[in-house]
């Protein structure tokens, strides 16, 4: 099982497409930067922000926000999920990405990065759907937001494509709300040292709605 | 605490570099590519790849590999990390994320991309560091490749550089070893449908290092 | 009760402003189309759309469609609903708006227009309001959405200015399938001789966003 | 039934005619007006003047008095009647729009503009014609000023014009006189806080014509 695929041409087992976009970058992007991602090896990261989106192929903070080396700390997982705060001693991938942020980078900002057409949302929208695999790992982490899909799916008045929208948006909003379950980022949060941001962007368009923190509404920035 | 930062001139909430990088974004790569985002949310996505990355903000996949949207499924978590299999109803951000892809979007291939660096794998290196919050989630969750680290930090031989790199890329040996714990994606590459790959990156000199599937070894493309 | 307000000053009657406005149009746009109005008045009017619009200050639809005198047949209405059919012998104004574009004046489109912060949705959705008057005129034109009204607002994840563009393009819709109810419409439809859309303009950045006669769905014109 | 029409090649349905004025709306006076709007979106709609108009295409009330947004409050329906009040439950779309008018926006004038050549009022006296639609919906609605209309075409002195002007005339003065049977009209007026007024528009020459409160002829405002 280990022989070399069709792709393997060069001998070393990655993908030609990510090779050859490997070598641009080192041609380009590393060759404009290299200063930079020297002082960033030795010197460490610092970045002020840190990021939760999806891990959908469409909607990377990179590219988005079209950031430097070292400037956001990316969280990815389906439907940029945050769940709420359990220290039970299991692993949880997010609880631990966050202290890392928090605690150790002392990063001042957070945002909750949603998109449109987002297959983990419409999976947790579509009740009568099979399970893709005997362990159900998306049902179980789409259950998250089992009770705002629930009540998103009753209103059959909207469209399914309003619907989906509606639950991307309201499962950023969750999301934060589980942010301010963990003890720290909640005190961080009140002395003024954290801000948490949602976003949702709408890969058909390329528009970047943000979160209004008084309301919870999505809109447009001003001076886009 | 919902007041308004000093970043937040606009009114909008979201830190002004990103609002910056978004608009560099929009101006330029997404004119470039509107059709391409267009037909990705009408269409669909339909990447080939997973790729299992850092959180590190220096160690972007999508920019290492130079993507375009649409292109690698991406997961981000602490050091790269894949859990073993565990069926066990919690919420399993890794598991749902690789049911995600394999399952439902049918990549042909998962790379686990780690990084020199790693400030997840130097904290399961620093076995004498107190915990950065009660719950601990870093120590819990790193905890998978403590056996690795004991063995590694026994060595003291090799320069704390060495044992940082030497279990950078343990860990993505170990990581690989579970994504074939996981039923489906063990019969998927038996089936010769899906590669398993790993690379390490060096921020500092930006060389990407492909893992011989092999041998395990981390050696240079050939044609770099 | 019939002296002369303070706005009365020319003796006539019409509020200043509006004195002020019509002679601007007279020397402005009237003069520049003059020779239009006379043959609108001559040959009569032959517009080949007509558009139901909300009674709101801030949603003409000549302004929005930038218009020019002739052009479009205007419905304005609170909230710019369409009541089923009803062939009672009572007095139906809409009813009667819509014989007369589409049977005389044998108009090709009816568009459906609505707008954000609409004060009509708004009260829809807001139950426990008290009547504005004995007669609840108010309550009882809105009551016509009253089913939607109580869905929308069941859903308490969704903010208060979701769930008001939530109704707001709902009642397009539902206004969109009462004029289905209208059998001479049905026909025309059929025929292929009339077309019926739905639009809703955003206030405050002057969004368009078109329906999706397929999906009915509200998406931003692609050429805008 | 939902096939694209010719007018639909930009694949969302609206007439092509009015899609180009949106994009000159857009890039004009909504530019010009951008604050103003915001503003009125965020403040709400606070105009001084209901008006009451009718569909007809040549009669737009905000190009005749060449108003901005936010100004003018505008019912329109076929030939610019009020209904007498009839506090009944049914459906009023006008008895809405005159309680939304008066009772929530607190206007201080209405005016009732009626113009030349309206169709409405030429059905009305055109007695002899079959009705367009078995409901006869027009038939009905005109039917609020069938005696005047009767009255009117008595009179075979006048030429058919002449008793076109007359009963256009006439029957915005029985539009005002309706308004006064609406309690809270009534009583507004009388305290001085709410102002009733009629205006007749000439579409051939623009000429606008002012009803005197007193005598209730129509005049041409003196400093025209």
């Amino acid at each position: 099982m280990n022989d070399l695929s069709d792709n393997d041409l060069s001998g070393n087992g990655l993908p030609q497409t990510l090779l050859a976009g490997y070598r641009n970058f080192m041609s380009g992007r590393f060759t404009d930067e290299s200063l930079r991602y020297r002082e960033l090896a030795e010197g460490g990261q610092t970045p002020e922000t840190m990021v939760i989106a999806c891990c959908d192929s469409r909607s990377a903070p990179e590219i988005i926000f079209d950031t430097r080396p070292g400037e956001i700390f990316v969280l990815r997982n389906v439907a940029n999920l945050v769940p709420p705060y359990a220290p039970d001693g299991e692993y949880h991938s997010t609880s631990a990405a966050l202290e890392f942020a928090v605690q150790s980078l002392h990063v001042k900002h957070i945002v909750v990065l949603g998109h449109g057409r987002c297959g983990g949302i419409k999976a947790a929208l579509d009740s009568e759907s099979a399970p893709l695999s005997p362990g159900d790992f998306i049902g179980r982490w789409m259950s998250l937001v089992a009770p705002a899909a629930e009540a998103v799916s009753a209103n059959t008045l909207m469209t399914s494509g309003e619907r989906q929208t509606a639950l991307e948006r309201i499962s950023i909003r969750y999301s934060i709300a589980n942010l301010r379950s963990f003890p720290y980022i909640d005190a961080q949060e009140k002395k003024g040292h954290l801000t948490l941001h949602g976003a949702w962007f709408d890969i058909s368009t390329g528009e970047l709605w943000v979160m209004d923190r008084k309301t919870g509404d999505f809109i447009r920035p001003s001076s886009e």
